[in-house]
């Protein structure tokens, strides 16, 4: 591997409130791909512009990050909603944000639903496919990030819509490539999650949970930035890629890659 | 005049929720233009998809009517916000709709504010230049909805951006050619609003709450859909248009009209 | 049965919407207990203050109608939230109430949750335990609104804490005494609305979708009032009982019949 | 003085969203009356819950901390509202409030307005004045917290509500007694606060920014919670009290001060 994307969750505040270390100007930089909140989980119009605003000024790609309605559970709540509304729900964000980006001449990069709702989309038989469907008929020009292996996956190689798979250097996988979702991760141990991109990068394999080793397919390295740590994990990640020789690069910036998985 | 065009508030209700008749069915297919609510005031992603659909089926141009964020007021109350925040919040809605509309490959064909952010914008001098200067920039070909005369009607006539003045069917005007504003409006006297329009039309004149007669300019009428009776209302003006030989037109079929002000 | 409790949903609007035919001042004299919407589903608190008062003024009972986090879906969505947030969210929508309630000189006769939320503690072990050991910490005296057999049901009845079980004279029953809930109802037919009231008040009985008759055991029959046609459904229910020499009571005049079940 | 009140804004989250330090949880041991968010401008059910756990806990006296319906916006935006909406909102906050509190057995001690609400009914005449009259009536016990000099003081005064004026430690004054509200206040400077606050409680005087003395009357030293450094405040103001043998103490452990000023 030569070169990887580095991507984060960014603009996660609400008005005056913020999350994690509200690290966002120091993260920015140090990523290649932002997923910018777009109002229902987290982010407000006057963040998703002044986020935009820094994320473009540092060469960093922008992607839409739509989320459930649910400001008070940071929309990792699921919510039972029929498809065509979370589908709506979906368009409208991805077109607040493309709005607020081509205020600074950005154009959007990828889709990558938030919390929750990755976890519906990824795998939800009706949801997935109608979005796909709609995704793929309004931008088939952006880029989905998506769980490798999953329904929502496939059915992006299905319709020739172009995805990035992702592995998640903060969390831990299951033997069935799953990732265990847990909360309370404790204080994040750095050296370790170097030497877990350094496997990654460069066998495509990790460790799980049962210390077995199992096999990873990704384009890009997924980094929560909304737990406290945070920063200190993309120094950590970007420090580890640097000077393993493999450079940081959106995918925008590296199309060739695309519909080959 | 020759033809005008009738614009109304459509798709002013909220999940469950409606106001008025609930008529927007009956009311679409008599008016050229709808002015769709887009989730700050009013309005949410399915309610805007289901809107923009019958719109387009009934030929009637479609245009964003962005508000204060104020569900339980509906954009009635006026929020002290920094100008650069309203601007922003405007851009997010209107991006919201347009990604809908070209959902339906529908374009939009106008922008006009609601509520107590329409009077805000009208004469507000740091709201209104910031919101002209943003709207020119990012949406050039976005017709502005505007009171006639209001600072930001100049404005936009200095920047060279596209307007429309509009009558207010269903509102009383003082001498001064401002509306009063008075949400207890009793029954609404169809007759008398029939009178009104054709004076307006055909002489450009109209009889103010103090017996008095002012001209008028004006390219739209406006009637708005959220009080009981309002179908009722459109019905006559379409009626007393058809019968006055004066056709039904959006601006953007009658687009030698705009920049002649 | 010589005497019925009718309940209904009550002051089920936001703002400037409402549901159903907005009926609510015309159905208020006709039941006697109001399950008032706190704010979460439907219901703001001037809503809500102008609810109680006309409830007073016809001596009908007040009671907390909690709901989900949900104004869009109108608190019939379910989301997945920890058991003790629930809790809390329910507390504080009784606290909101009861506030409301007292400036009215007015005491909560009641709790019944709303929607999804009804059918999710009405079942779900670890919520339905800490809902009825709170409830009856905080408001031993507050009567409790349960489906007939359901799990919450048998927990209040283990805790001693009053209950009042529920008929529904608007949905129709399947063979396990469960409630067939479908949205969309069509006309509500209302001699067969009326027979079934006399059915169940008389023998105990209803007949299910398939045609069997099973045995129903309730205090209380409820109405919903957030469809068209609620009005008349009321009414006739109203006028079935009172020619049947049935009155119409709310549980807090005739606690005798509590603890009984 | 040989005692005074340290009252702060608390729990002013929202889900997982913080403002300031994110430091209650240090703070509250410091001070004697917590001013408890209760939903609209911050705060939540959960959060409210655990909050009033620790004041507990703490022996911290509690009050309601209702403001505008306005998460964005803090609640520091104000809302063109009728008044009796403005009492309707406050009541619902003092309720929910109210019953979380005594799921706790804690009794409601005070009720302080936050933000722009705090602006607006200090001084309007219609809101001021129905506040007072139904605060009265309804909550005859609950101290309110008051501006000194400010039109609801006097009012309140004039109606025989208790009251404690606030002393702002981290705000600077005009020679007119008022606040000069300053968001971007940058570094606060621990020793001149400590400075002051000692010439305040030593000798009723403050400085203003124009070097002018102006005599300060005061119950209760209020210290912002929601600036980055305000643990440090805190701890100056505390500290510099202890050091000067004034005890700090909650309202309703020194009734006999109340009703005198």
């Amino acid at each position: 591997m030569v070169s990887v994307d580095v991507n984060s969750d960014i603009g996660e505040g609400f008005g005056h409130w913020y999350v994690g270390d509200n690290a966002d100007a120091q993260i920015i930089p140090l990523i290649s791909s932002a997923n910018i909140a777009t109002g229902f989980h987290a982010g407000d119009p006057s963040t998703m512009y002044t986020t935009v605003a820094l994320a473009r000024k540092h060469g960093v790609s922008v992607g839409a990050h739509p989320g459930y309605r649910d400001l008070l559970g940071f929309g990792r709540r699921h919510i039972h909603t029929a498809a065509h509304e979370l589908i709506h729900d979906i368009i409208y964000q991805i077109g607040a944000l493309r709005e607020i980006a081509s205020a600074h001449a950005v154009t959007l990069q990828h889709v990558k639903p938030h919390g929750a709702l990755y976890m519906h989309l990824a795998n939800d038989h009706e949801a997935a496919n109608l979005f796909i469907h709609q995704i793929h008929r309004l931008a088939p020009e952006l880029i989905l990030y998506v769980m490798h292996g999953s329904l929502l996956h496939q059915l992006a190689l299905d319709q020739g819509h172009p995805v990035i798979c992702e592995f998640y250097a903060d969390r831990e996988y299951d033997q069935s490539g799953s990732i265990v979702f847990t909360r309370k991760t404790g204080a994040l141990n750095l050296s370790q999650i170097a030497q877990k991109i350094l496997k990654a990068c460069r066998e495509n394999k990790v460790t799980t949970i049962d210390n077995q080793e199992i096999s990873v397919q990704f384009d890009s390295i997924c980094i929560h930035s909304d737990s406290p740590g945070a920063l200190a994990v993309v120094q950590t990640v970007r420090q580890t890629l640097e000077q393993a020789g493999i450079s940081i690069q959106a995918p925008d910036c590296m199309n060739t890659k695309l519909y080959k998985q």
